[in-house]
């Protein structure tokens, strides 16, 4: 269902919502499969009036002068469609973790108590220009049986609207009810204030894009919001690193994709090998068109840095730049993540166990990473097969979120007559 | 450690836990059973002084000519003082949550992919009168890794003093940071005013109380908070009951112990056992003193009830007052739970599997019980050891909360050198 809401109508949406999530309750696995592959199908045959609309929305966006970047991100041509549908269709494929027994014991009285996933109910998701968002976000709750309000960037609103249809199209022939999916396509701002006033009929708000976006939802809401700031990552090179896989880990960390959450943002090296590894990695980045900002003790080792500020430890560059410190001992690193970083994903290169699991138990990040680069912090890369985001709260879900992490576990008790005495 | 911080070191406190939260994660489970055991041998030790500070705190009460339900929750005895010795050891017996690996995978690329269970960090608990909570809670969240903030009402402050005290001479004997527990009995309301904003330095919030205090942490909080604002509970008793056996699970339900949140306030009945079942129970509910409000349909069976409005359906009574109401099927039975009831716990009474399984599956509630009072939703009963509260918050803990809802679950990733291709 694709809707260009007036405000009057804000509740209505959310109510639309809850009554949408109590039908998928109803619903079985295979129901939900079928929908999510239904909707691979349909938009693979919207394929061309989705491309006329994202069209309308990439001329919009020259028009306006946007940022080459932008439009990329904002284009969806076949191939990139056809990835799209191909992510449905694993999404279909994933296991239904609703009714998932998460514990069960018999408790002292005889009562039969279990932890049982379902679903969470009602999410809001919230996101900028890459229009791939909406049919994967949808795909992925419905997975987990919830309803889904997608509020997509402006820019890509006639994009959003197509596929918005396609994907009610799908839903109209399925057992699933239409407003389990609404696309909400009204440009105003009120739209999404409302929205978050909803705690009544929205379980979870998930917002994705930059900083500011995020700040603005978590102000404004009533609700429950899953999220990450930003990815301030860090490799820390132990003095009981192998130098070699160090500097492989390094280089892929920051130059193998540097404008994402989990590439490393900064290194952390130990001076007993600052000397070996330093010289030689710093040539290298330098060479990979890696800007290096450092330490002063850093910096005497890499002719080609500049003097890092101390704003620069809390810095998420998304770009080719890299700041570099030498600290005296595993604590002095761990220290520093922990007051610097951002909980997001940070990774020590050590052949030193010991030293591994302090860093593993005492870095206080959604993913730690032993021996391999921040970027394999990733949904794809653990194996959930599909991912809605990434959070940094400690709570409910940490780092990349799956279909489990769209559901909670409820407590059933099965009695035969019991009372509490 | 007991403080009477003036509000100049409010960001210090938080600043002083997050220090002691980041040295619990460097001790061993060993150290916090041995700090716990500790704890509760201080206590006994301590009785006669704390027995003493319990008495200025009653005198101030009287004098006050508050409640006697308000004095008797405030008063701590020998025995009473005992009893929460003895819960200090039972927490102390229980198995440690951090640590605990909660998945494990070999992801396509090689790197090996656990959950694994952390301390959430720093907790601050808020509640009122009840003096026995500042230990069990402090104990609970040592057993997982936490340090705690305690701020408990101003009434039971000469109490929570010296029981800080107690702990704090525990802890200085331990291998646990005397910071890790921190009473805060300073009077003024902008100490918690001031904690709530202190989003970096304290990960979770838990209030117990009544529900404006709970809704003023909520409005004011910057940090997640669990919680439960109250229990508006039901029993529905299907047509296929065993009348028998409802009959006895509604009375337990209600009379046992109704001020508590897991006594039942609204009693669902189908129409085709209505007849049988009304008449009988409701003389019974009314012999054991119980006021029944209830619709038309169920007001014709039981002479003894009056109307109820529209607005009891939502009300929380805490007290011997029970709503009723004849349903035509079981939807209509959950259709009435999801929109008036507070997602506590809800029971219902069938012989019917198929009926239950619904029932279970669409009841949106903490807790869902099948043929079993909703007294029974409780930490102790379902085998959790203790609880630290109840949530009928969706994300991350739902229900009875115990030691493993006080962790989170960090990715840890083990690699061989592994880089994202």
């Amino acid at each position: 269902m694709t809707t260009t809401a007036p405000h009057t109508t804000v509740t209505t949406l959310a109510r639309t919502a809850r009554e949408a999530a109590a039908a998928l309750r109803r619903t079985s696995a295979a129901d939900r499969t079928h929908a999510i592959s239904a909707m691979a199908a349909a938009l693979r045959a919207a394929a061309p009036s989705i491309i006329a609309a994202n069209t309308r929305d990439l001329d919009a966006a020259r028009a306006a002068e946007q940022p080459d970047t932008r439009i990329d991100r904002l284009r969806l041509d076949v191939e990139r469609l056809e990835a799209v549908a191909q992510g449905l269709d694993t999404i279909a494929a994933l296991p239904d973790p609703v009714g998932q027994v998460v514990d069960h014991r018999t408790a002292p009285s005889g009562i039969e108590v279990s932890r049982v996933r379902g679903p969470l109910g009602v999410i809001l998701m919230i996101f900028e220009a890459r229009p791939n968002v909406t049919a994967e976000a949808a795909a992925l709750c419905l997975r987990a049986g919830n309803a889904v309000l997608l509020r997509g960037g402006s820019e890509a609103r006639h994009t959003n609207a197509a596929i918005g249809d396609a994907l009610a199209h799908a839903l109209a022939r399925s057992a699933i009810p239409a407003a389990a999916v609404q696309v909400i396509t009204d440009p105003g701002h009120d739209v999404v204030t409302e929205l978050l006033q909803c705690e009544r009929d929205i379980d979870l708000v998930i917002p994705r894009g930059g900083e500011r976006l995020i700040r603005a939802v978590v102000e404004q809401s009533r609700i429950p919001v899953l999220k990450h700031y930003k990815g301030n990552c860090h490799v820390y090179v132990d003095a009981d690193a192998d130098l070699a896989m160090a500097a492989e880990i390094v280089m892929n960390a920051k130059v193998q994709r540097p404008g994402v959450c989990n590439a490393t943002e900064h290194l952390l090296v130990h001076s007993d090998v600052a000397g070996a590894l330093l010289p030689v990695l710093g040539a290298r980045l330098h060479a990979a068109g890696v800007e290096l900002r450092a330490g002063p003790r850093a910096r005497a080792l890499m002719p080609t840095a500049i003097a890092a500020t101390e704003a620069d430890w809390d810095e998420e560059y998304l770009d080719l730049v890299l700041g570099v410190k030498v600290v005296d001992s595993a604590d002095e690193a761990i220290q520093h993540i922990n007051a610097h970083g951002s909980r997001h994903s940070d990774a020590i290169v050590t052949q030193n166990a010991q030293h591994a699991d302090r860093f593993i138990a005492e870095v206080d990040s959604a993913s730690v990473l032993w021996n391999a680069s921040t970027r394999l912090a990733d949904g794809g890369e653990y194996g959930l097969g599909a991912e809605i985001g990434i959070s940094t709260d400690k709570l409910h879900a940490r780092g990349p979120m799956g279909a489990q992490e769209l559901t909670c576990a409820k407590w059933v008790v099965v009695g035969q007559g019991h009372v509490r005495s």
